[in-house]
């Protein structure tokens, strides 16, 4: 399986994700900025701002290539040599505060030492945590990885509760999901072509049960306050990107395409001096299940 | 001169430029919550919400003590040992988007070994660059520096340059300022007290000139356009505070008061995929001046 298949089929991804969205959405199409990277590789960046049921996201994919700069190679810990990477990545934040935001990265790595792996992750930042919601959506990641490996969703689950957390405010990002890094033959005893297709089978997974959620809830009636919630919840995630995003942090220090990488950003987030939430409220429901280790298979 | 004059003069600092700014915005008061920090010590926040002028913003007194943990100490390039620290900070996001954004931070910092230093800096960051108002700035804090050592303005504003400065966007925050750290006998020849005076003269140059600039332009006529400018500016001010800020960043990672040190975040801010600007328009003249080494004094 080569480096360029692996490209092409996560470039066929973006497509048919960007397909099912447009779909769904009904307001808006992707705009489409393709660039180029001057050491090697580039990306097809596409974004929709206003759209009926979406307000502003990204679905991105890049394949870049290259020397690797020595503090990348230690920070990294792969020895020094070029390196080859792709992948597609997206988050959406909807006008609709019942409509939960979505993120979903599925990537690979490769040194021309041979050296690879796989790595991705998907996650519900919803601004009103619903039970029901959260569970299909462990429901339907947890259908996906036991098709490949039964360890999958308890390791990934738990690994997602440790990466989308902000540690400055003791909360999880959201409802997590699944999140998994260097993934190849010594950690999984499968095939490079079997965690492709786990992969593969993760990426595809992500629009149904996501166009899902817009269809069922971007008709809900929401009032001024839920609209302030969702843009204190956004806040939140500016935070977690900018501060803690491993990811996005990489980006900003390695010199990549700023405007591609800072797409997670809402198109409006606020700030309000410490916030209290009333005994009882959704608000305050929501707070108490930003927690890491809940199954919300059985919540 | 003890630690504790020190801090006593920081916190009469805070009221007078609270009375200050409360006359001059005239719609809203600073509210007050004073905290304790459970190593030792402890803080005034004073914060302003909704106020005529000013949308959001706080005025910040901390004098905090205790053992300096082991990373903070290397990372600091100190002996082990207690530390104490008191300083005032400031952020002040007006409604309006020709008062400009400003921050202002004194501060002194001693270890038990004896060593000691003063830090802080005030720059200025409008959402519209106004070339008059950017001189103005620059000569009020330089004649203050003048007063006290005539080395003082050329290398802090430098200095404010280098610091206030967004990487990843290869842009500054705004038109800079002074910027200091770590000054005591051993660089300046300046005796303690010396150098008090000086740290305090800043701190109390700081509400004359901020509130000229609020008179001035909070009644400046301005359209749906201009606010959606300043929201996308406020988005960089979120930028460079949560990736780059170095006391931001050292406040999240050693558990201070997320409240009090996030209070310099804006009540809304706003990200929009690749923002072009018109040619000869007033937000392209920003863009263009936001660059280290202009000479606001000439300009």
């Amino acid at each position: 399986m080569t480096k360029e298949f692996i490209a092409e089929q996560f470039k066929l991804l973006q497509t048919s994700i960007i397909q099912q969205l447009e779909a769904a959405d009904g307001g808006a199409t992707f705009i489409t900025d393709s660039w180029d990277r001057a050491e090697g590789g580039g990306g097809i960046t596409r974004v929709i701002q206003d759209g009926a049921v979406l307000e502003k996201g990204g679905v991105n994919f890049s394949a870049v290539h290259g020397p690797l700069a020595e503090q990348v190679s230690k920070m990294m810990q792969v020895e020094p040599g070029n390196f080859f990477a792709t992948g597609v990545s997206i988050v959406l934040h909807p006008h609709n505060p019942f409509v939960p935001i979505i993120h979903m990265n599925v990537r690979y790595f490769e040194m021309s030492s041979g050296e690879y792996w796989f790595g991705g992750g998907i996650d519900l930042t919803p601004h009103y945590i619903q039970k029901e919601q959260a569970g299909v959506f462990h429901q339907h990641l947890k259908n996906v990885c036991d098709q490949h490996n039964a360890t999958f969703y308890p390791s990934f689950k738990e690994w997602a509760d440790r990466y989308f957390f902000i540690p400055h405010r003791d909360e999880t990002r959201g409802v997590g999901g699944i999140f998994f890094d260097r993934l190849n033959e010594t950690g999984t005893s499968m095939s490079k072509e079997a965690i492709h297709a786990f992969v593969m089978d993760i990426g595809n997974a992500f629009a149904p049960v996501y166009t899902r959620f817009m269809k069922e809830n971007a008709t809900i009636p929401y009032t001024a306050e839920h609209k302030r919630w969702q843009l204190l919840r956004r806040g939140r995630y500016v935070e977690f990107n900018l501060v803690h995003d491993k990811g996005t942090r990489f980006g900003l220090e390695t010199g990549g395409r700023i405007e591609s990488i800072l797409m997670s950003l809402p198109k409006l987030a606020s700030w309000e001096y410490d916030v209290q939430v009333e005994k009882g409220s959704p608000e305050e429901y929501t707070l108490l299940h930003l927690k890491k280790g809940i199954n919300w298979l059985e919540a």
